[in-house]
């Protein structure tokens, strides 16, 4: 893979710290993109870097709190003035958090909106301002069924996802004829991390039988998003494994 | 109209600012319920309360800062030690400013969300935990057209009515099985008020012909679902003129 | 109850057969309204007609082929040219049969689809010409939770429910201007009658605890659906008991 | 490209008479798939099959149908048969004929949904019992925005693709389970076929600057959902051009 350093592309993945942002940031590398991931301490980014780097690739750790505005604007700014055109950006910050409505604070509450919903508008609209003047990028966000649906004990954080579902409709329909592609890829079902094999056993030990999302699968279908010509553009996308009930 | 003071009803809008909470409250005094009204400062609330109380009903009105969890968890305190037990709530707090996202600040969209989806979380957890505890009430959210669908300039607004039906979703359903019942109004359409006889004239201009919502009518399905016997409860209904495109 | 046999206005209620058509019948009755209620075969109507008779109100029973376009043509005018012209609508067919895709007979599947659906747009067609050239009525829709989603072994059912309601939108988007209010009411539960009292006994116990849905309630939203005001009309609503699991 | 003959494996489009059912039929040809199309007439068919051919692929037309149940079974086995197992099946027939729902007849409301729906039932299932079988396959429906929401001047369409959604979702949610991926494309746009050229000549003026959907562009998307490895499943997508209106 040759990278052509006078044009450099690069996808930008917000909250790279799960499996997920690893792997369609690894994606993007393979297709010599630049890969700039950021998740709020750097230095547990470097492996990502690091493996992206050793499969012959160009990636760059940032440390950058996604909820903070000027945080955030000089994370674009640097990027874009450094290394080189944001051509794709990925927000991929979850706060999955279940809890009673009766017993929920104000402050959780908060806070799993600010991660998961606030920090993807400030992300996003600071990327969209660089691609409208381009008239050209593609904007991905990871959503999730608690988009759709608002379940049980799940208020804050189906309240977060369906406001990035929100923000990416409202987006793709003012950015989509400036021919920036907005979508949302709705994530239905476990996926194969840390998180899922030690605190759900049972549920990861589906693994064997595909039950759970490959994040490298997830990541395919980011890529092919960003790949689609822009006569036939997909907005949202659910992925879920073969025998998930819904 | 007579009001058994041993046993007092109150329902409690937050957001009584405008036409529609006025008009709510107004319904539910006429039935013998105990107006408590809020908004930011009390003393635009005083001729709501006046005109309640010369049709001979009980009001009382509250300067709440909705955002804010210690103005809330007081609120519902003094109310429900002073006057009675909140029956029916009704959260009508909205925010409906349109920006493009390019344009959009991080402290409008966060306003926005705060005024127009964290408050109601505030004060509709603060309610629930009361209503938990007897077995029994009504909830009831104020939504719109921007909290099933993110138009092109509405990705603040959107994104705060998203959360909001998010919350009520959420709520029905733990809280529904707890005797509770929480449903959503999805209000499509202008509403014949101040600020649309001003703003949007040509609009207003419907009214002789029914083209603009007018808040009694709006109040009476508040009442109806209040009313509901709870084996055919609703959880969402829409109120559009007969005329509006959609 | 005094009927000005002048200006007799009708409802006529398709699918009058079951527990939720005689309600909505009766509930329509007792406000004056001439009610013409249509099932295959006739002398099944016979109690209902009595019933609203012996409550002083006036009915009619017509054994109708809802499926057959000469018979609703037939039916309708001599309604409209006999007793008055129809007021309200009500579309009540429903067709309820689970069945494995692998095993669903062509047969059924169309059968269901021409009960449940292609006889609500031969009555529907045919009422809403002469009410639109009156520039007046309401036709309302039984929808169920099949007509939002397709579970399994509902492929049928859930096709036909999806139809209707695709029916139901699109007359009120063609209609609604024409002063003609269309709804269509989502059912989402078992409802009181002798199907769920012998087929489905544990659900039938629910009922001392208003867990199923009695038909005088579901009826009463849809007289209550007729009689809102023009400028905040209700496309849809969801009926379900308390503790229903959705 | 060769095919190994022990082993052929079939690709089954229902109605490859338009532009996209052959980019479809192409595509799956390219990759060694045996396409078998239909329509109801064999002879315009075959310039589609002679252009498979002439890729190197193989193709075989069949005059069938798609309504006639008999036709269905007898074709599927056939196919089963003599060519060998459909791996891959899509479902692409249209009818999208407007008209009010004052002036639709009985006779045309009958024939969309006997063509969009019914003949995808009827093929669909017959498929889904070989595959079911063999535990593998894919089932693709072609769908439209008016699978979604019935627009004015749309009943009978809007039914039709609205009962397709739903029996896609019903056999996804059975079939899913037995390794069967079955997916809905919700295609919202013109597509760049004769009939737009000819009767939308102002709509088919973007196809310069890509506004109208290119049949190739489409099938990509097919053949795609056909490939998603099983832990991350599509079950609907959608696709419109970058500056269409939604």
């Amino acid at each position: 893979m040759t990278v052509d350093t006078n044009k450099k592309k690069v996808v930008l993945v917000i909250g790279a710290g799960d499996a997920t942002g690893g792997a369609i940031a690894r994606r993007f590398a393979r297709e010599g993109y630049v890969a700039c991931v950021t998740r709020r301490s750097a230095d547990k980014l470097q492996p990502l870097v690091d493996s992206i780097r050793q499969a012959g690739g160009e990636a760059h750790g940032f440390a950058s709190d996604a909820r903070k505005e000027e945080d955030v604007v000089a994370l674009i700014e640097e990027i874009e003035n450094d290394i080189g055109p944001i051509e794709a950006f990925v927000f991929n910050i979850g706060a999955n958090v279940p809890c009673s409505i009766l017993e929920e604070t104000a402050r959780k509450y908060f806070k799993i909106w600010e991660m998961a919903c606030f920090s993807g508008f400030l992300n996003a609209r600071e990327v969209a301002i660089r691609m409208a003047s381009r008239k050209r990028g593609t904007i991905l966000f990871t959503g999730a069924t608690a988009g759709l649906r608002g379940a049980s004990h799940f208020a804050a954080f189906a309240g977060a996802k369906h406001g990035i579902r929100a923000l990416a409709q409202s987006m793709a329909r003012e950015l989509g004829p400036m021919n920036i592609h907005v979508a949302h890829v709705v994530v239905d079902g476990a996926i194969d991390t840390d998180f899922i094999r030690t605190q759900f056993p049972e549920r990861y030990a589906l693994k064997s039988e595909d039950g759970i999302l490959d994040p490298e699968h997830i990541a395919e279908n980011y890529w092919y998003l960003h790949r689609q010509p822009r006569d036939a553009w997909t907005f949202e996308l659910d992925l879920r494994p073969w025998n998930e009930r819904w």
